[in-house]
C-alpha cells in the first residue's frame, strides 16, 4: 500500500457503472431493442396499494420525513423479529434486528463490527462484486473459497482456509451471481464450522423471497445461541420494488448491532424513513402479492432453464433466484465477449471477471444472466439472440 | 490495536443515542415539559407545497422507487452546479458534483478518497463528534487544531501540525458545535496553506443556507483549480426538512469523486431517489421560503444571544447557524451537569465532552445548545430556566 494512495484506491469501479457505459451512446433498433440482463433490478415501481399509502405517509406523518433511531423504527424492527422468526421457526428478538440503507449498507456495516484491517473473511468465489470491492477498501484480505460442483462452497476446503485472522465467512444463498440456493444442511456445516472456530457465519438472504424451496432455507434461527455466531443480512429492494428508497435489514447479537450502530450512525445517521414505513406496510399487507411475484420469477428461471438446454456451447453452472451463471462458448475472454454480445445481439449481461479476482482464470470463461426482469417472451428471444451469435 | 477486535471497537459509542437514554424513561410535568435543545435537527416536516410534490413523485414517477447512479440524479448535479456556480461567483461543473446519502455519508466517502489507515487528518476541536466516530473507526488519527479566539482555528498553528502523512484539513463553517461562521479571509488562508501542502481542504458547508453574512462564505470556488485542493459538504436535510430522506452532496474533482463513488456504490448503491427528487424540487421552487426559515433562524439567534447574556456565569464562546457553544458555570463535569440539567431544568443540551477528546480537559467545561428548533418564547423559558438553576 503506498503512502500517498488513499482507501479507496486499492478497490475497483464499480462493475454495473462500466457496463452502463458499453451501452452509453449506442442505439438498437427498434426491432431488436437492448435485451439488458445485467443488473438485479426491478424495473417496475411497488405495487399501486404501496405507492399509495407512501403518498399518504409523505403528505400525512411527519415522521416519514424526519430522523429516527440509528438502528432503525422499532415497529419495523419488531415485525421483522415476527416473521422471520415464523418463516425460519426460532427465535428472533427486536433486539437483535436492526435496519440499514439497503443490503449493501448492512454487510459494510457487519464487516466493521466484525473485522479490522488485517483481518480476514473467507468470501466463496464467484462472489458479488461489491463485497470484493468493500473488503479490498477495508484493507481486509477476502480468502476465496472455491465453488466446486453444483457451484457449492465446500465446508472441509473452508476449514483448512481458516486461519487465527479470519473473522467471519461469508454466504450468499441464494447466491449472486450463481444462482444456487445452498441446501439448509450445507449452511448447517458451514455454521458448525464457524461456530467451532469462534468466528463469524454472515449469511446474505437477499433473495430469500424468491427461494423455490417450500421449507425454511435453515434452521439456524432456531439455535439457542445463534447469535453468538450468525448475521444474517437482507433488502427489501428486490421483494417490494424498493430499491431507489435503500431498506436493508441485518439480524444478529445486540452487542454486535451496538458495534454496528456506529457505523450506521456515522454513515447514514438513521435508514431512511419513508423506504422504512413502506417496508413496514410491505410486510404486512403484501404477502400475498409477494407469494406472486415470488411464483413469476420461478417460472422465468423454468422458462430460462428450458431456452437455454439446446443453446450450443452454454454450459449453465447455476440458476436460482434473479440469476443464471453460465461457463460461455466464446474464443474471447468473458468481458470482451460480453462488450462484442452487446454489439452482436444487442444483449447485456455481466462477465464473470467481475465476479472473480483478477488472478482467477475461470472468469475469462463465464457470465451471469439477470432473467428476472424478462418474461418468457423475452427469455425466448434471449436464446434465439445468443443463437445466432457465431461462435469463435 | 487488539488481534481480536473489530475495527467499530475503536470509536465510541453514538453521542446522541446516549443523550437519549439520558430521558428515557423520565416524565416531564405538563407546566414545564422538556426543552429539547440536544440535536440540530429540524422537527417539522417539508412545507406543504413540497409534500404534495412528493406524493405525486411516488404516485407518478416510477423514477422515484428505482435505483438510479451511483454519484446522484444528473438532473440535481447539475442543479447543484448551477446554483452553487452562482451562489460563490465561481465555476463548478456537474461532473464535479456527487449526491450522497446525507453530509454524514460525503464526509464518510471523502475521507475514504482522501486518506488510508495511519494517514493523518487535521480537525479543530470541538469538533462534530461524528467526524472524530468515522476517523477513528477508520484508524485515521485526528490531529486536533485547538479553536483560539472566537472559537477559530489558527492557520499558522495548523501549518505546524502538518506531517507527511497528513492527507486533508478538515472544516465546519457554520461551525458545528462552535455557531461561528468562519471569516472568508481565514478559510481563504487555510485553502492558500492546504494547496501549498499538497492536501485537502474539506469544507463541510451544512448550514451554509443558515450563515448570517450576505456575501458568499468564500471565494475559493473562483480560483481555476480549485477541485485540486478543495472539497466542499453539504446537506439538504435542515433547509429542506428532509433529514430522514438523507440527501447531502460532495463537489471535488471528477477524479476525487470517482474514487468516492466506489465507496458510495458498495455503501448506499445510489442516494434515495425520492429525496434527490424532492431536493431538486427544493432548489428550484422554495427560495423564497428558505430565505424566510433563514430569517427565522437568525432572529432566534439574536434572541438567545440576548437571553442567555445576563445568565450567570455562563459564557457565550459563539453562535451561529443552529448552535450556541458555552463555558458553562457549574463545579461538575459538563456530561454529568448535562444530566443534572435534564432532571434540575428539564433542558437536554450536549456536553462538551462529546465534542472533544477524552484527554482535552476543556470538554468538561463548555455545552452545546441547539437553539433553532426552539422559538423566542422557548428561549426565554431556556434563559428562565438555567437561571434558576443553583450554581455549586
Amino acid at each position: 500500500m503506498s503512502d500517498a494512495l488513499p482507501r479507496t484506491a486499492r478497490s475497483f469501479a464499480p462493475p454495473v457503472m462500466e457496463a452502463r457505459r458499453w451501452i452509453a451512446g449506442l442505439t438498437f433498433p427498434e426491432d431488436r431493442p437492448l435485451l439488458n440482463v445485467s443488473q438485479a433490478a426491478p424495473v417496475d415501481p411497488p405495487p399501486e396499494p404501496l405507492r399509495q399509502e407512501m403518498a399518504r405517509l409523505v403528505t400525512e406523518v411527519p415522521e416519514a420525513h424526519l430522523y429516527g433511531p440509528v438502528l432503525g423504527l422499532p415497529d419495523l424492527r419488531e415485525e421483522v423479529a415476527a416473521q422471520w422468526s415464523r418463516d425460519y421457526a426460532g427465535e428472533i428478538a427486536p433486539a437483535q434486528v436492526a435496519i440499514t440503507a439497503g443490503c449493501n449498507e448492512a454487510f459494510a456495516a457487519a464487516m466493521s463490527a466484525l473485522a479490522d484491517q488485517g483481518d480476514e473473511i473467507l468470501l466463496p468465489v464467484p462472489y458479488y462484486f461489491n463485497h470484493a470491492m468493500w473488503l479490498r477498501m477495508e484493507g481486509v484480505p477476502l480468502v476465496p473459497l472455491p465453488a466446486r460442483e453444483g457451484l457449492l462452497p465446500d465446508p472441509e476446503e473452508a476449514a483448512r482456509l481458516i486461519t487465527d485472522r479470519t473473522r467471519a465467512i461469508v454466504l450468499v444463498t441464494p447466491n449472486n451471481p450463481g444462482g444456487v440456493e445452498y441446501p439448509a444442511e450445507l449452511v448447517r456445516a458451514f455454521y458448525d464450522l464457524a461456530r467451532e472456530r469462534g468466528i463469524a457465519l454472515v449469511l446474505d438472504e437477499t433473495y430469500r423471497d424468491f427461494d423455490s424451496r417450500s421449507s425454511a432455507a435453515h434452521q439456524l434461527f432456531a439455535e439457542p445461541d445463534w447469535d453468538r455466531t450468525l448475521v444474517h443480512l437482507y433488502s427489501f429492494s428486490k421483494t417490494y420494488r424498493l430499491t431507489g428508497h435503500r431498506v436493508g435489514a441485518m439480524i444478529a447479537s445486540p452487542h454486535r448491532l451496538a458495534e454496528a450502530e456506529k457505523f450506521l450512525d456515522t454513515v447514514t445517521i438513521c435508514p431512511p424513513q419513508l423506504g422504512q414505513f413502506a417496508a413496514l406496510w410491505g410486510l404486512r399487507n403484501l404477502a400475498q402479492w409477494r407469494a406472486g411475484e415470488r411464483d413469476e420469477i420461478l417460472d422465468r428461471r423454468a422458462a430460462l432453464e428450458e431456452a437455454v438446454a439446446g443453446l450450443e456451447g452454454w454450459e449453465l453452472l447455476g440458476s436460482g433466484a434473479y440469476f443464471a451463471y453460465f461457463r460461455h462458448p466464446f474464443a474471447l475472454p468473458s468481458n470482451e465477449a460480453a462488450e462484442m454480445l452487446v454489439k452482436e445481439a444487442g444483449v447485456l449481461m455481466l462477465p464473470g471477471t467481475m465476479f472473480r479476482p483478477a488472478d482467477d482464470p475461470e472468469g475469462a470463461r463465464e457470465m451471469r444472466v439477470a432473467f428476472a426482469n424478462v418474461d418468457r417472451e423475452g427469455i425466448s428471444e434471449l436464446a434465439r439472440r445468443l443463437s445466432g451469435v457465431t461462435l469463435g
